[in-house]
């Protein structure tokens, strides 16, 4: 027996606001989620997006505010102005208050992280919240954190995030034992920065229960599918997701570039269009939207501020998924088991560097 | 009137030794590049390579020796077993002593670049040598660096990158004047790492006299060529190339799916044969074969160890340019200039951290 998971929904967030997030939503529940929508946003504006959708407008409830966070203020400007009456705000306020079980903003994601950390608290053990970003690969999809949320990370950090994105993956790909591994320059143990060496003799010390960790990951194996999760400190992730979608998008230039020049080109791509379909799904990016913030004390997910309807339908069901898999208390269970041994008095929260160093 | 540049070649570093590296000058020359080679290795498996090039013959000297650093050797096992003797060794060594204007190996980084410190050493102000790769960009060419000799980079140490990678742009694009940005995770001043927002303050508060510094660039706007010198960490940048590598390898997996599915797509394959050959060629590794070890007392590149003969041919053209252009004299300078105020007894070598922090 499933329960109805209730995801409450920033819709004024992103480029578009309510005429893709309520679309989107639509969407999902068409796909058969068995989901509930309180959507924050402007009533106005929300209205006719709803009344095209009589099933989302039976499966849901709106909640009006006029005050939104722009997709270009700055988090303490965000914060500043929209606390407690923004969209963005009141959407994650109600997993804290227990209203729904998830929220989905589509909003700058400085912002969002700033509400969200402000709103909902950190998970005991953890110091900083960390963003979790799908990763198309060769074998299908991958989870790769940090992209970003924090700057830094020691042996103890990463290895949080090897649990709680661990803990995304069996949410989210019903993986029950998804493989673990950390980003790094080079596949010997010797090699690498401090940080990732302390974090992959922690993890070999006491291997986890409920994941396998498989050593250091490079850069060029991520898109293999090397390892369902990949963790690393969010400078450099968030550098290299930034790098992959530039690589495919520039690939897709020169493929426009290859199949669109002369007649017969153009005759090829007709004939090849099939192909060129699947081609262009995988490297769709709204395929893999919807990234996930983990280490709070509540599910608070990211979708891209450009996406359309499909992109925030999927994001959606990533909302769904985590929410439906608990990934909360699997996340909570897993940290302390993790920490058990840590003395008491003695907090197990990385000793984190709080300026931004590299 | 230009002045034959001497090229000492370590012929048995790679996976493939003589049989690319000796083929991969005589193209190269055949090209028409004015260059003499200094071939390093074993003479009797070099030979058959050289007697097959006439003009490579007489364009070269061989000097044999039987030791050879091997691809799996570790930098401290490399420095122990070929220490005077291996082919890297005497081929670093000839620039060193004035014989050749340029090394040129195939061999592993970490012995090349430990074997390249030992015998070189770095020039003033420098602490750390930095590999500088080549990247394509929709634009062309662009330059990152480091993209892993070393681990943490202060702001000092960044600059130092920013103005090496520009001399090595003058001297491989004939860029007079290029574009250089700092890798960042943001476009804002406020956003990234206290390192990079450091060295952004530097390069904006004493403008270099030979560069455009344009401020931060984000991962996926190197592909795009957002400028012509792309400056980062080492860690970070290790991971940006090896993942955008990665990238283009997977879209390229997924290009060949498309295209060899069934028979229509076989014939729009060869309709759009022309097109999808600049795609090749545009995707293909071998356009941007040569990386520069730079901050060393002498020019040292690197072509990759998988590289075939017309990929060793563009790094031995990357060699040319950057002894040519005499791109050590020009950073040298470059350097001092930037350094000039730093007060004497206090050297203006970055103080770096030994260990290898991110």
């Amino acid at each position: 027996m499933t329960k109805t998971v209730r995801i409450a929904v920033d819709a004024m967030g992103g480029d578009f606001g309510p005429q893709v997030m309520v679309p989107g939503a639509a969407l999902a529940l068409e796909r058969g989620l068995d989901a509930f929508f309180i959507l924050y946003g402007d009533e106005a504006r929300m209205r006719p997006h709803l009344d095209a959708a009589p099933a989302l407008a039976a499966a849901s409830q709106t909640r009006h505010t006029d005050v939104f966070v722009r997709m270009d203020d700055k988090p303490a400007q965000a914060l500043r102005a929209g606390r407690r009456n923004s969209s963005m705000w009141l959407a994650i306020e109600a997993v804290k208050k227990g209203e729904a079980d998830v929220a989905l903003s589509a909003g700058n994601t400085g912002a969002l992280m700033a509400m969200a950390k402000t709103c909902l608290r950190t998970l005991p053990g953890v110091d900083r919240p960390a963003l979790a970003a799908m990763w198309p690969t060769l074998r299908g999809k991958s989870i790769v954190l940090d992209v970003g949320a924090s700057i830094g990370a020691d042996g103890r950090h990463l290895v949080n995030l090897a649990i709680m994105g661990a803990g995304m993956a069996r949410a989210v790909f019903d993986a029950p034992r998804p493989t673990v591994g950390l980003l790094n320059i080079g596949s010997e143990e010797m090699k690498g920065v401090d940080e990732v060496r302390a974090a992959s003799k922690l993890l070999r010390a006491a291997p986890p229960p409920d994941f396998d960790y498989i050593g250091f990951v490079e850069g060029d194996q991520i898109g293999r599918g090397a390892a369902d999760v990949v963790v690393t400190e969010g400078f450099a992730g968030n550098i290299a997701l930034k790098t992959a979608e530039g690589t495919a998008s520039q690939m897709g230039q020169y493929l426009r570039e290859a199949l669109g020049g002369d007649l017969l080109s153009k005759i090829a791509y007709l004939l090849a269009r099939r192909g060129l379909a699947t081609l262009k799904a995988k490297m769709d990016p709204r395929n893999v939207n919807g990234g996930v913030f983990l280490g709070l004390e509540g599910a608070v997910i990211k979708s891209h501020g450009r996406s359309d309807a499909v992109g925030t339908a999927n994001a959606v069901e990533i909302a769904y998924r985590v929410a439906h898999h608990q990934l909360l208390g699997q996340i909570r269970a897993a940290l302390a088991d993790a920490h058990k041994d840590a003395p008491a008095g003695e907090p197990a929260r990385p000793q984190l560097r709080m300026d931004s160093k590299v």
